[in-house]
């Protein structure tokens, strides 16, 4: 079996070291310098920082415009418009879903994502078809990136009549977690809408990822529940609440309480480090136990014309908002796009350790914080053992 | 004279033409494809959009560590006290304030900066040294970028007893404005502060840029006291206030009269669409009349490890937390860094026009929303006529 070493690594803590890569995994993290085993392939990373793969917690595959001349955004001033004005592009554009997920993909691996949780709507409309694509792509891609995917009924459920069959369908065929989506804001019924998304995870034994942009008390109040379900379904450790812009705009004794419920049930926070809106504030959410990760969202679609999926870039982001200035904020915002990521997802081989899967990131930066505030192009991107980009640019079809 | 062809261009408003620049301007926009005069140098930038040079109205050449391994940040609770850590790291580094310069000036021309408004720190310590390096950087860097320079009391001025004389004697060595700074939350006095950089200016018929980070009512209250002054010294049009967080952070009435007093006296507001504290609201701004701009701010220095110096990543930034999406909208965040900034620093020769300076950036997108949201690397900086940069990196010395 052929070895390959990754030499002169910088690693998160500062060492020099070389790192012996065999049948896709990390065999041995060696003092840099030691004479390679006959017949390895040996990578000179010349210095580059080298980390772990990154972990994009939260993206829409099925809704990029990527690969589409750059489509003018139409405005709704509701959700349910501007769900409305995708459904419209979606019929005009006539791009199919796998193609513009392939051509995202290839992009987010050359920034060094080796791991995604995507979305995929499920409605009335398209029913499972951005389902069974997204399941081919994952196929596809498997060399490129570990794919996740969430049943996501983004035009509601109650409000979208047989989208509960669907979605229950969706786990049959392939879906790893159920969806949800504002059971206030859309549905206009926290309890029907929160009760039929747990029955068919519990049904399943699968997790829950629930897009929540309700805000202020009323995204507290739906929080509290939403960990209340978790708790009384036996899933702490499987939920996860996208968003929740409430977290950032309450008071603090309605923030506590909120955080306390969702420490209790172990449900995790996902970021993407919003623009105008608030964002839940991370270190105090950490500090009570709570699990957050960071996803890039939309990426050039119908909802936003922003976004390249670079989760360092994210990261900075996300730090920027935080007002992160400390190396230590700064390793966080990077944690929150790689290692706690990769716990939210489930990804036990993540890491840079001995016996970890070989996904592995080299940037050319000194350190983990500088990483973070520079985000230069990735230097060399591996995957499972294997380089697929370079200087930013991916170097394998597929 | 030599002539040069900028071949294939997009320009802003869609059309396909080729831009003849002789003696450093813009000396014809002619169809694409028409036979290039005799011995002219031909560029063709295919299809790449075209556009002037972009202003980075707010820099702190002197401040930044760019060039030096990256700078843990030493936190500081309060302005003050960022302010004495700032000092310790300025003596501990020993780094030139012209080398750090003009690798910065370098990295932002790169970036496609054809002008900027510096600021530099004048205070007891470093008396007016900061200046005078930075005086001798514009002459240096003059073919790469037009310099404006503002002598900015970063320590105060009743807090800092001959800070007062020192801005007056930048003024005669070659400053270009005044500074100021938070008059409440730095100095204790309002008036004092105003009244004292107002004076300087008025005797040396310059114009001033504030910077203003004192919160809510009390930041718009000072706004309008910075108004007032403007009217009663005849210097409309020739102060801006630097961020004037207060903007975003205060009732509808309160922002109404603060608006209206802006408008009316012309003061402008620079915005570097900051990440945890409340920005100015840009389109009611510029819908009442207020000329709004952008700048960098803190580059990798003892204030923000975050920072390149990209403004057209400045303007994603600032589109992106003002929420803009619309077209016209992005089109705007651009030009608070382009036509707008311009503008505000009195340039009047910049522009996309015969007869314009020839200071160009070529951007591989097909229009301007594109570029602000996708933001690529440049793929050609033009400076008067001469091509600076290309492909993200600087193609001459100085």
């Amino acid at each position: 079996m052929t070895q390959t070493i990754l030499a002169n690594a910088t690693l998160p803590d500062g060492r020099r070291a070389d790192i012996h890569i065999r049948d896709g995994r990390v065999a041995a993290i060696a003092e840099a310098g030691a004479a390679p085993p006959d017949g390895a392939q040996r990578i000179d990373l010349a210095g580059a920082l080298l980390v772990p793969g990154m972990i994009d917690g939260h993206i829409h595959l099925d809704k990029t415009f990527v690969g589409l001349p750059f489509q003018p955004h139409r405005a709704g001033d509701t959700v349910a418009e501007r769900i409305a004005r995708e459904k419209e592009l979606r019929r005009e554009l006539r791009y199919p879903v796998e193609e513009r997920a392939i051509r995202l993909i290839r992009q987010v691996v050359a920034h060094g994502t080796t791991a995604l949780r995507s979305h995929v709507d499920v409605d009335a409309e398209v029913g499972l078809t951005g389902l069974h694509a997204l399941l081919r792509v994952r196929e596809a891609a498997r060399d490129l990136v570990d794919i996740q995917i969430v049943a996501f009924p983004q035009s509601g459920i109650i409000a979208d009549p047989g989208v509960a069959d669907l979605l229950d369908q969706a786990v049959r065929d392939g879906a790893d977690l159920i969806g949800g989506l504002d059971p206030a804001g859309i549905d206009d019924d926290v309890g029907g809408h929160l009760d039929a998304i747990f029955a068919i995870a519990q049904r399943h034994g699968v997790g829950l990822d629930i897009h929540l942009h309700d805000p202020g008390p009323l995204g507290c109040f739906e929080l509290r529940q939403i960990a209340a379900r978790a708790l009384a379904a036996g899933l702490e450790g499987r939920v996860a609440v996208s968003h929740a812009f409430a977290l950032g705009a309450v008071d603090d004794a309605e923030l506590g309480r909120t955080v306390q419920a969702l420490a209790r049930a172990d449900v995790a926070i996902m970021t993407n480090g919003p623009g105008p809106v608030p964002m839940p504030p991370v270190r105090r959410l950490v500090a009570a136990g709570v699990r957050v990760f960071a996803g890039s969202d939309n990426i050039r679609d119908a909802w936003s014309p922003y976004g390249e999926g670079d989760m360092l870039a994210r990261a900075m982001l996300i730090g920027y908002r935080q007002g992160f200035l400390a190396d230590a904020d700064l390793a966080l915002a990077f944690d929150l796009a790689n290692s706690r990521g990769a716990e939210v997802l489930g990804h036990a081989d993540h890491g840079m350790r001995v016996g970890a899967f070989a996904d592995l990131v080299a940037i050319p930066a000194g350190s983990i914080p500088e990483a973070v505030a520079a985000h230069p192009p990735r230097a060399m991107v591996m995957k499972r053992g294997r380089v697929v980009a370079r200087d930013g640019a991916l170097t394998v079809g597929g």
